[in-house]
């Protein structure tokens, strides 16, 4: 072939944010929309609980812009916070400021999602389970069985939200 | 003079966290305990409500990373997060992740303190009111005028705190 003409693919770059726990799944999307989604990697950022609150921060900080930097997603999708316990929320919301800080840096499209959204893009409504989006995020990427650990298959869940959307 | 053996001073940052105003100020304190403390500088890092998060984001981190650098702090004291507002603590604890992550970078130490903490070590009960903490900042520092804006007397409070508890 002397001239491929076929456009790159399109890359989306999932993540769920945390302290302990950052959740991160790369799709890439055919823009002709001939075939699936194809899971490019997926996995987690971790930080161990001992290690002081700062050292957590920079660690999260420098893997994201280390993982953004390789993987050179079009677009990064996020999900929105809600409130669902009252000391976790701060310690969540201190580390998704420091992802999305990460991301702004990168000067890479930015979207975010609540939960609910995530939910109904990849089921059809906003209160399904867990297993049944893991089961979504398997079947629409035609995998052998659910991405793990739950934290990637979130991430992937919301990488897909971000294609469903058009976005 | 030949050789000057008196010691620096020890400098003291605070850190009152916000996402539209943080709120700094630095003091220095002679070790042999002789002078009342000194007011360095005090003032607020701002950012537009109208700029997208991730570009505030930004702003704050670089600025921070700036005053901290500038002005050499030998310890850093920020206050702990409350909730207030359920809206708010969301935005501000994204805020303040992104300042203590700027603060670990800069590899120098750090001290937080609750509201009543600081209210406590001014005032000496801690549930005093905005202005007897801005009388007694006022007083400690030998000022002739409440610093200002709010935020800046907040976070010079946050740093006669650390003084005040020999950290």
């Amino acid at each position: 072939m002397i001239c491929d003409r076929t456009p790159p693919p399109r890359r989306i770059l999932g993540i769920d944010p945390g302290l302990a726990r950052v959740g991160f799944g790369i799709i890439d999307i055919d823009e002709d929309g001939a075939t699936l989604p194809r899971l490019v990697d997926c996995g987690i950022i971790q930080t161990a609980a001992k290690t002081p609150l700062g050292d957590r921060l920079i660690t999260l900080y420098d893997d994201l812009h280390t993982l953004i930097e390789q993987s050179k997603p079009d677009l990064v999708a996020i999900e929105k916070l809600f409130f669902y316990r009252m000391g976790n929320t701060i310690t969540v919301a201190q580390a998704r400021g420091v992802i999305l800080l990460a991301i702004a840096q990168s000067n890479r499209p930015m979207v975010e999602f609540t939960p609910a959204q995530v939910k109904q893009a990849l089921t059809g409504y906003g209160n399904a389970k867990k297993p049944e989006v893991q089961a979504a995020v398997t079947r629409e990427l035609d995998l052998d069985a659910i991405p793990q650990p739950d934290d990637a298959a979130d991430a992937i869940a919301i990488a897909l939200t971000a294609h469903y959307q058009n976005l």
